[in-house]
């Protein structure tokens, strides 16, 4: 997806959240809006909004002289999700669809996601209680379900510390053996590194790898080249979360994207409204 | 009313909203943005947000060649308030407290704000249907009534065009003698010039006075010295719109501003949600 107009007051908006958010001075904060307003002045059009996402993150990484600024705030969402997962696995395995029910706890976790804080309550409790009253595509993942059933393999790509919890039923339900998750390869905002699996119990359960990249999506041109290659050989992948689908839904190859439409371009583009749980395949 | 860091976005998404209403080219609208990045670099804090409100307008003028390029929404404005104006009248006149109801009407038409759409719907018959549903400061406008009655001469410094429609029925409470209505020395935005005024039917009925400025607001320093002999000889001045209170709230001169709150951050200054009617003195 390329980058929309509407793009950079967003840009800004983001890089004053994160500001305050991190209770940075107004200094440093006048600083950090000048830094994105001159990376946006000089921004490629062409290139998925995350591509600039990454450099504004970058910056503050860069002039708080912190390399994960979100490290409590993710080490809090994921503590309280863990405490959750019990219940959501109960909820899981005691529905009649287990795979439906699983999927859309993974989507519900996809509500916490600090980049677009301003859209979307990112509490994991109300995450928890809105999983199973939001409306879904239940054709769509019906169709996902025989998908990852003639799978071979899989590639899960992950999004946010939190959510990634939730997660965990559904990759239960894709199966240990068949699927890999892929989480970013540093710190940028609350997005899962390896470490956030480490700490979300899920090294212990499924093969985790990093994409080698800290842009908050799947920019390939950003990715190691061991990612690039299980995600081209995959027989199936599945992509959670905005940031993902803004990079790779011009993909050649098979993709289900797996969301929550948070920003109003993206939520016109697909035609629904901003917080439906979204099930979409790559064309 | 210093710049807030939220008014970086704000500018930005008021560039946007500028080039769609105006239909300009992707590559247009991309140069513009870019404007409003280089001017957003080198803003001075210290000064009130239509400082850089008239820079960005200027800019827009000068790309698009157009001097008045919201004339023909202002020259509709303007008619469809003059078909509403017999209504008000006699709504007015007709109260058991004339002058209260022709400062709810005058409020009321300071939704038609162009500057500020994505906040506030800016139909002149919205505006006429929500002038007297709105809960207002009724004690304020008392005390205002006192202080026209007291004043000399009353300094109205008038906003958009449609608005100043609204404003009729007020103006007359205050009296044809005592008050000179001020409008902006030049287009920006849909802020009322004197063509809107004449258009509007005030200039038959009231001195009406440029003040020498094509700012959104009242900035003095900007002002005629015509104008700010009139600003600081007046008895009393009335200011409507939020641009007016944002360049005049720290006047140390008496000032009561009647306006819509529209954006979060003067709202939150303020104490109200966005969208009340507004009644304040300057202290």
């Amino acid at each position: 997806m390329k980058t929309y107009f509407d793009c950079i007051p967003c840009f800004l908006r983001q890089t004053l959240d994160t500001a305050r958010f991190l209770g940075l001075e107004d200094e440093e904060t006048g600083a950090l809006l000048n830094q994105t307003l001159a990376l946006a002045q000089q921004l490629d059009w062409s290139l998925p909004p995350p591509v600039t996402g990454r450099e504004i993150h970058r910056a503050i990484r860069g002039m708080t002289g912190d390399a994960d600024p979100y490290l409590s705030r993710k080490m809090d969402d994921t503590s309280v999700a863990l405490k959750f997962l019990p219940m959501v696995e109960k909820k899981v395995l005691s529905s009649s669809n287990p795979f439906l029910d699983a999927v859309r706890f993974s989507i519900a976790g996809n509500a916490i996601d600090l980049g677009a804080k301003s859209y979307v309550d990112t509490d994991v409790e109300n995450s928890f209680n809105m999983a199973l009253t939001k409306t879904v595509d239940e054709k769509a993942i019906n169709n996902l379900k025989r998908a990852v059933s003639d799978a071979e393999s899989v590639l899960f790509l992950a999004d946010n510390a939190g959510e990634i919890v939730f997660d965990r039923p559904f990759l239960e339900q894709i199966g240990r053996e068949k699927v890999t998750v892929a989480v970013r390869g540093g710190p940028v905002i609350n997005d899962a590194t390896l470490d956030d699996a480490a700490r979300s119990g899920l090294t212990k359960q499924f093969r985790v790898i990093s994409n080698g990249s800290d842009a908050p999506g799947t920019w390939l041109p950003d990715c190691s080249k061991a990612f690039v290659d299980q995600f081209e050989n995959a027989s199936l992948v599945i992509a959670k979360g905005q940031g993902n689908y803004e990079t790779l839904n011009d993909s050649t190859r098979g993709i289900v994207f797996l969301f929550i439409a948070k920003c109003p371009v993206l939520s016109q583009e697909l035609g629904v409204d901003q917080g439906t749980y979204v099930v979409r395949e790559t064309k």
